[in-house]
């Protein structure tokens, strides 16, 4: 789905604080067929690109595969690790939170588990809150749960208060679960490490209900996110149905990709157009989203409209709306717009629509995670800890192609993935709402 | 997930009816860039194993891409298509028979689809009900019901009454959606069309709740599956807790393979024991079952113990059972096995144990398809839809490291995929559960 | 929890068109004890008021209760019913179709059942939609989607207009089934009958999923929407807890009525502060609900609201915002006032608070009912069916202490239904939010 | 829906420990129109038939109505209450320990409440597991959980040992919350408190999933179950339509009572048989079960039943099975019996019959409460609290007319509820099903 440019080999190297100096203490082997479960070669890479024409070579470049590695660097006994979670709601959060907890304090059998409260702030001494303590009690039944009991916030802080704590407080490995930003900020964090030549490590742990990091097929929560998503346009569609010239509009998440977008739509079935960053289209004239909508209702009388919530923003008008605390910038509401601008175009042509508009990111965001999810996060947590036991740093968990693999931080989070609007998602929407005809017909 | 030796190229060809004879109706391109959805090039293949070792070059083996071609072989307003749906339930075969009627009807414009009627006995036209016709108002809301509204059945035809029956009835294409049984009998057609040297396509869509048909990651339902299974394996935790000595026992799908139990018991994060056909155990003696469980019984006072439907089958006595049907080896039945021998031995070390067993079976074959599974039906089904319109024919739409592939059936039938004991997805089991300690104990 | 004066018994008499003149088809007896199920006597009367002082005489104002009599006015193989559904959406419409249908056609047998298209709108021949035949089969499965299939509007139509198209056509029994608005417009169209002696009934199904209608101590639908806004309320506090000084904040529907806030409220557990029309409290000063929000806030660092869209009404500017198509008042929109009003009086205490606002509405009424609503609607679809083939007209089916119940339209649609701020369930509320300490504490 | 003649007066008289000594904590007052929740009166009675035939005298026999005194007995101060739960899950049970301590410490501020480990056998001190201490925060989270975070059993104890625990751990209140054989135990308590003349009240909180316990008309849990067992059905008839001659069988809870199997029948409408203890039928014969399936198997290919655990016992072996610990008849297992007499009926005519059993109990038993359960067990819980600080005692709550009651225990467990067969709920099944006219057909 990723639609940039590949990478150099240079550029998938994998920092480390040094070579092993402590044997795994999990039960697994290097031998295959023993029946006893293997760990993972240092020189294992999984393909950038699998895919080539028949009978030519294909490039070597590569991905370090994640998982545990039969020589760590930091002595379990020894070990103190800190977890924060940053940005929106996603659900899983607790999931990572309770399999992170679980792997590092049942099977690697660390010293402690710190939960790091609210986000980065919770780094800075001056105003955090002390970190919780995390024990296998503490997280044992929390994956039942939305949201995250360590707390969460926006906003960065200054990196060398941050490794200020983490050295004073004898943290060795800070696992950071959160977004683009999120790891923007360990890469910062990371780099001030290297600068004091200092032995912590820095694991991310990808965050984002838009799917939209980079090197990260799927993030964690998604595949949640687009189930809620299904239902409410599988209800707009009700709504839309239940009255003459019916409208269902729905927005949803995505502010740079139409990931949701597409995937729901997918999943559902029951929409009819579907309105991405990706694939931009015009508002008005005649090969616009509006006469195109129109010609829609006046052959079928009700029509159901996804939007992912960074679509049409060319539409809105050009005021420059700044950014938030986490460095994003602000979006127009695209909902009330949309909605406003359909009923004043059917008004012009007297169809006597009646819209109704569904905005549930907060309703999605909160929810716990299924269990997709939940399987997916209990992967990702476990090579996360295997990754910053072995001392690796300055990395995050990513998915390509199917197989957890180390993502040098300074890559992930330089853009921002897209859906590419002519690969398969994208063209299966198209086959499925059939939207183009409406645009076609003009 | 796949342990068996790879295949060689040669195997992997894709047979075909002949040359592309008409142009794709569907509005895709082969220009990168142009902002429109883009066909599929014949040559492209995906690597067979894209991990190597740092700087080794891959093997060249690999798979043909599954997606639509710019040149087809049927010519749509003449084609008539058809599909049938065998053997047990399993979430989303609706949704299958949904987008391959909507991808033929509405994108390609073919003549005609037809339903088969109850499976592989709905093509002998001599105990067969007629077939439904398949348009789209027939289909619109089948997605959200369970079940299939083909009807299914077990069991096999003479291939040869099958392929009297789709010449004489002009059929062009045959959809066989079902598991490793079905599709050996669509190679069966397939080689006896090939035989008498007609232009009959036969697209197979796997379809196995158990996820166990090779150069198959995942099949439809096995997400939906999960999803079930783990919500019992949660009840079945709350029903242990909440006695004395409660013990909570889960008996899953998978006849062979342990995909189901692996899956769901990650998912849950709730059981202590795992029990699949692929690591097996000993039952009695210090280092067997019971023993371990008797440990984690009088450590802990309650235990929740996933076991799936293959398992333990060494434990049972040794009456041969034959086979069913469909042709697969008729099991004994664990669930009560392993209930009454869990009884007797904490009888016998004056435990007052208290099990509960749960068999969903039904429970989840019947549920409708989740959205993960709607949206991966869709996925698979216009893959199909396009394999059969090219003219490829005896494959079945694969998904290898997160792509459709192009299978051929006398390859995805001639064994079954199983878990391997030694890949992470099992090591991700026996880390969440610990289950090992309790043996090692003894 | 009706507060209004009680009727006077002539109020209650319910008309009827004429004596019984045919043998019900059904299958029961009068005879108790002969295992065959009981018709229910006209003379029968349920209590106005069941509860008394020990010893004292018990009023013996009663309702006449529903269900199937034995003697009947319609000749069933010559009966004609429609029915129409107006209003906004509510769990339970199609069930309510179903069951009416299913009684109509398989237990009493009669001609024809015609389904009305979108609302009154559909009984004006000049701009409707020609009616749906209802069999069997359209509507085998309906109960399983939310919406109604007949469609919906709002607003009235001319009584006179109405009654010429039941003429016109044939209709014998019109059920239709609304809020208290379409109440009085039925009560309309009975009189206009009256007025021109015809033998058409007119019988009511209850529907408003604010529960706000008079005699009726449950609707359709609400227990649906009870179960849907606890999920909301419950990510609300998901939301509020994961960051510091977070408010959930949810607008639930209740125009005039805080029953789905209350019950809400108590099903969830989670929430700190509810607000609802018959309970109006002021906005600011020290006893205020912003001063009161405080309070909690600095004592816990988050808190969840739940406010029926009618409270505070008195809170927004005066502007007379007039009525919509159907008679009702429009409001103001409490949610985003409020949202506003908690940030601006945070700001100027300091209290960096995070608002989350929830206004699910939508999505609660496109839902499909639940299995209590899905039997309630059958309870009483069949108790409509009953009265309508008996003559009674110019009533509606109500709930009173559980028992289903005629009541005379004029008295059911002359006021709304109101819960009692000093009866258990609202003390329930207060007992368990303890909402009041925060107050008090000014 | 209870069928049984009815009590006299002196029966519904209900036990105190001795007149108010304390004034209520509770902010409520005796003033109608206050604004202030009302006290409830103990001369308040909720008449026993509120039903009457028009213009006659109702009887006066009335139940003493629920609520909280404006004078109680127990000094909140140095009150200490105990809860236990008993014999199977059922869903609530969680919610009723939750509200009542929430009630007893935030409201009524009492010294301490209890949580009596695993059913009466914590009450037992020579094999009881020490009480739990609950407090808000150990309470704060479980009504998101199914079980019961007591623990529960099944099976007595000696009062007296029970008392001399009450007497020696300074309990004045025991709620005790379970099933009939619960409640016979709670009023042996009651009677060996009221012999030592001790002030100790004993409250029942009425638990049976089967909704069987008379002055009841429904118990919490009952809702949930009949929510689940609604999919059940569902989910059975997808696995019957699926097949030609495909039968759905399901099996649900209701030892002696038909109530789930009546409720869930109505709210799915899938069912077409529908089996319960109070309607007893033939197995054989040309107006027997086999036979009438039959009929409806060649009509329609295909059939749903549902069938109460307790129906249809004439049917089986007469061998005494003997009574469970709880001394609850053992009832041979309808389910597999009759499986396997449908298939032998089936073959013997030639009928190629596919039965599929769902058994969903422990499914059932051991999901968290819905919300219309957890809004009950609200109300039941709190009402159970103001009867225990009042002094009140040897009663539980029960339901009647929809008011919550007092009802000695003495009349409340001399006999179980159970269905009319000629009321309005079976008439109902009888309406829906239709599935007399398949006997009729003999």
């Amino acid at each position: 789905m990723a639609s940039s440019s590949p990478p150099t080999q240079q550029q998938l190297v994998i920092s480390t604080l040094g070579a092993p100096r402590v044997s795994s203490p999990l039960p697994l082997s290097h031998v295959h067929g023993d029946g006893i479960g293997d760990f993972v070669e240092d020189e294992l890479r999984l393909l950038y690109e699998p895919r080539v024409l028949a009978n030519r070579s294909p490039n070597t470049l590569g991905f370090e595969l994640a998982g545990p590695r039969s020589g760590i660097f930091f002595n379990p006994a020894k070990t103190s690790a800190a977890i924060v979670t940053c940005g929106g709601l996603c659900p899983g959060l607790n999931n990572v939170v309770r399999s992170l907890v679980m792997e590092l304090t049942l099977n690697y059998r660390v010293h402690e588990v710190l939960g790091i409260r609210y986000g980065y702030h919770g780094l800075n001494p001056a105003v955090a809150r002390p970190p919780l303590d995390l024990t296998e009690t503490v997280v044992d039944d929390i994956h039942h749960r939305g949201g995250t009991i360590l707390g969460t916030s926006r906003g960065h802080q200054d990196p060398r208060i941050t490794v200020d704590f983490l050295a004073s407080r004898g943290i060795d490995i800070l696992f950071c679960v959160g977004g683009d930003g999120t790891q923007r900020g360990a890469h910062q964090i990371a780099e001030e490490i290297q600068r004091r030549n200092l032995p912590i490590a820095i694991v991310g742990v990808p965050k984002t209900i838009d799917n939209d990091i980079k090197y990260c097929f799927r993030t964690f929560g998604f595949d949640t996110a687009v189930e809620e998503a299904e239902r409410v346009i599988d209800r707009a569609h009700v709504e839309a149905k239940a009255v003459l010239y019916g409208v269902g509009l729905v927005k949803l998440m995505g502010r740079q990709a139409g990931f949701i977008t597409a995937a729901a739509t997918l999943a559902s079935g029951e929409a009819d157009f579907a309105l991405i960053p990706e694939a931009p289209r015009d508002l008005k004239g005649p090969q616009g989203f509006l006469a195109a909508l129109e010609r829609r209702l006046v052959a079928r009388e009700h029509a159901v409209v996804v939007v992912a919530e960074g679509a049409g923003q060319h539409w809105l008008e050009h005021a420059n709306r700044g950014c938030d605390v986490s460095g994003n910038p602000r979006l127009g509401d695209i909902g009330p717009f949309l909605s406003a601008a359909i009923q004043v175009h059917c008004a012009q042509q007297n169809i006597p629509v009646n819209v109704k508009l569904f905005d549930p990111s907060y309703h999605i965001r909160s929810v716990m995670a299924n269990s997709a999810d939940s399987l997916y996060c209990e992967r990702l947590a476990r090579a996360a800890a295997h990754a910053g036991m072995a001392g690796k740093t300055d990395l995050l968990i990513g998915l390509w192609h199917n197989h957890l693999v180390h993502v040098p931080l300074a890559i992930a989070c330089n853009a921002k993935k897209q859906l590419s609007p002519e690969g398969e998602l994208w063209s299966a929407v198209e086959a499925l709402t059939g939207q183009q005809k409406w645009y076609d017909a003009g």
